[in-house]
């Protein structure tokens, strides 16, 4: 079933709040998201911050211990305008550089032309042009966690949230653990682009048009976000420190090769030992974000043909 | 000029020792180098541990202050028998995960197709064929650091060592801070393949032979190594924890584009906000390594312009 | 005022939750706490885990901005059984050793001698005996977080929560900065006796009964929870890794001895370098502490006149 | 036997480096340290940077698997004179708050009352009077490290080196691993005091004069140093990032309680669970430095009875 879903009111927390629409496993959902700062298509502002989440949806029938997939068919800006932060994050640098980064806050100016495909910085004059080919995406999004929590949209966990990972992009299926009755899943906080790390506290943070579509997986119980996209499957890891992220991601990726894909134990570290790729999502947000990919092909007929359709 | 030189004597220590040869700036080498172990090209075991190295070789009017350029001509592997250990680290697990591990040692033998551009690993008779795609690196190289230490080929730091990146291949050049006299370049620890972070503690170790050029940069200090390869510029930082290593590449890339390439701050902050890419070297040793890379394409011609042509 | 506060039911997040007693600033409360796992002082199963909370106490007047000053005037044990977690967590060893801890799940007992103030632990015949001298102290407790949030009482945050410092005792006196309306003051996770880190992942859990006094100071805005006792003052970081609880703890510390404490920057600085002592409060939980002290006889008379009675 | 021994030359290294005194097990040695930038008790500047080392001393006997004992009997500032970096380093604060340090280099000035046993600093008028008790310690001492490397006096690990802990104080025996024949051991960078974790990035920097003994235990491996006073027994992990370092020290006193101590694995957990006390020796150094202690009252006496003399 297709639903057309108009947002009156956003999340800056993820957790169990009152769902804004009923759904069923298989069903898809076109709806708005507003950006990070709470800017909706024509940069009213429409919600607080830290990047406000349209949602929660209900999936009926979704219980914890299972999973819920979630696939972008569309991610796409619906205004021409983005911004992000002008300058590197002090973290991101020696804390000897730190002073010398600028003293200045405000933001940076991006137009976006959506024909092109590109986004142009507005930089002072001195500075060369600074333009950049987008990849829509999304930065924060996931069910509620465990327990009754309620999660600021600024930080992620098991459960998803700010991930600001730049390969959660149009055709990506993220696959998320439910830990609460109808999964609750939230989204928000596109980006125009992003480089990896998300290293200047943004992407090109826009508001955007959103279709997907969410499948339960009853009874599979996962403990971290797993993906599937053309080409790799991939599991995440949110936390500090970043060795953190990349073990919990790791530790993910094992399980998943030895456990539903039934691999061999030592066919399985051996794997990972020589073709593992790590992606880093961000080392901005509270918990950092490390990916760990596995390229299909590197991956025999057999478990490829396990991996969920969606 | 052009130097072949046989090696008949092993460092696993980079620090300033007797050179093995003078060579001027702009010289082309072509030696071999021992696998992790110590075994040649016939796997006779002809050194220690670990990563026993080739070298050093002093490059004439070398001082500190300067800056030494490796241009890896050629880096094949010179035997097709490789080893790897068999299980992840445990330190790239969650600690609770530790325990699942295998509480075996020895190694997996790896047979390398040299025509196929293939190594096959030799597993147990359950376990479906693995077969990956060779990508001959140097996990270990670098030049002697400062104040007459003498540093385990273990380890990393700003003056290369043990870094165990897999984007060190033939093709690309490499730029180290030259901290002695004669810089003292050492080499060794090729590896057939490797995923990202030596995850496993090895990639497919093998004796190598290799042809390489040194150029040396009078008056060019450089803080970290840095690199350039077709399409993309890059620096490494190596320490613990990864976001340490990761602040260090950082750090570097930005230095190079406010300074070598003179652009403006606010142009080389949002340049790497929305178009770094972070690579993981390695993991495993006692420094980590992060690789922060912009690609070509993304600088301005000018600022393209300004980059040493080796 | 004093109230004497009868729990029915117990808070496993701290949030905002509907408060059990409004109370006015001078209040004194007593009360009582379950242990972590919800047995009461007859060791009766009341409420679930994590680290369940009495509470929230609503105070009259207290907003975002205020800080809440928590006096505990008694935390004394209400039964005589408490537990523990048997082995080291994972987390606290090198990553090489994890495998060597026993694979048992279990508690190990301990019997409460409150006369003579000691615990004596249930271990097997061929143990030697282990009596600890009891040092009753609350692992966890806070102020509602900001912006809505609920979250676990597994973790902590600049609001408090479960920082498991075994300097949290009877007569200490902890601030807290309030985040929504009334403060919303939580308690639980009593400790008999802990070591430093919490390195099993528990104190010797326990039941208590705790009698607290709120005072809070209108337009005093902090940002991490600070602590005053008989000797020092004490400021504490909640963050993962350690070094980053360090350093929220010790800019805390800086802000206050620059800040309201009027000391001249070049005086803090030499001061703290000197001076300073810190405390692991826990290495178990997702957020470590830090505890940064410094003592009042190395602070100018003029300073310690400034520091609050309650 | 007695040896007065008058260093002529010093090391900025510990590696493996002649020895300037052969003696024996049991042998005391009476020397000079200079200051950490190389002033003698006359502020003659006589050595390099950093931390130079008076030694090696050459110890007969001692073979790598050997433990080698150091007493302090002596700790003594030579001068009146010390020094500190007057701001918190940078790393000791959160990354946002580093722009607020005074950007200024320089030293502080401390003037030693060897009768009053206080340090006076010599700060700007505006500032308060700024006494602290001196404690004196040594901030770097170790022996040579395992295969034949030379590492910096600027950092630490298995070996000793810079650990910064202001616990290696008069009356302390610390046991060091033999990496090298003859161990080598080297010391200096004497504190008259020095905060917790060293966060300026000196203790206050002073020339000694020590008197040391040396024994040696004959095959009796340590892994890290360990170390004895009068009240506790300690074990030192130098790593960073500082969990590590934690780590390191952890499992080091878990070897030694359930291996020479003998005590049952039960036992040993729950004694470090509820009792363990940890101390930050520095957060400065490329390897950061962490103490485990226990209290010898909470050991079985038949422990304390098994733990070495010296």
């Amino acid at each position: 079933m297709f639903h057309k879903f108009e947002p009156d009111h956003y999340y800056t927390n993820i957790g169990t709040y009152p769902p804004v629409l009923h759904i069923a496993s298989g069903d898809i959902v076109e709806t708005r998201t507003v950006d990070a700062r709470g800017g909706d298509c024509e940069r009213t502002m429409v919600a607080g911050r830290p990047n406000p989440q349209t949602g929660p949806f209900y999936v009926e029938g979704a219980e914890p211990g299972d999973t819920l997939a979630v696939t972008f068919e569309k991610i796409e800006p619906s205004r021409t305008y983005g911004f992000t932060r002008p300058w590197l994050a002090p973290n991101v640098l020696d804390p000897e550089a730190v002073g010398g980064i600028p003293d200045e806050t405000g933001i940076l100016e991006w137009e976006i032309d959506p024909v092109a495909r590109t986004a142009t910085a507005v930089l002072p004059e001195e500075c060369p042009a600074l333009v950049v080919r987008i990849n829509p995406m999304l930065g924060c999004f996931g069910v509620a966690p465990a327990g009754g929590q309620a999660i600021s949209c600024a930080t992620s966990g098991p459960f998803g949230g700010n991930m600001d990972f730049n390969g959660f992009v149009e055709g990506v299926t993220v696959y998320l653990p439910v830990a609460e009755p109808g999964a609750l899943f939230f989204l928000g906080d596109g980006h125009a682009a992003q480089g990896d790390g998300e290293i200047v506290g943004t992407g090109i943070e826009i508001s955007m048009n959103v279709r997907f579509r969410l499948d339960l997986h009853k009874g599979w119980a996962i403990n971290w976000p797993r993906a599937i996209d053309t080409d790799r499957i991939m599991t995440v890891g949110n936390a500090r420190p970043l060795g953190q992220a990349l073990q919990h991601a790791t530790t993910e990726m094992l399980r998943w090769l030895t456990g539903e894909l039934a691999l061999p134990a030592a066919f399985a570290h051996a794997l990972l030992g020589q073709c593992v790729r790590y992606h880093i999502g961000n080392v901005y947000d509270p918990a950092y974000t490390v990916v760990c990919c596995v390229s299909k092909r590197d991956l025999p007929d057999a478990a490829v043909g396990c991996l969920p359709m969606a």
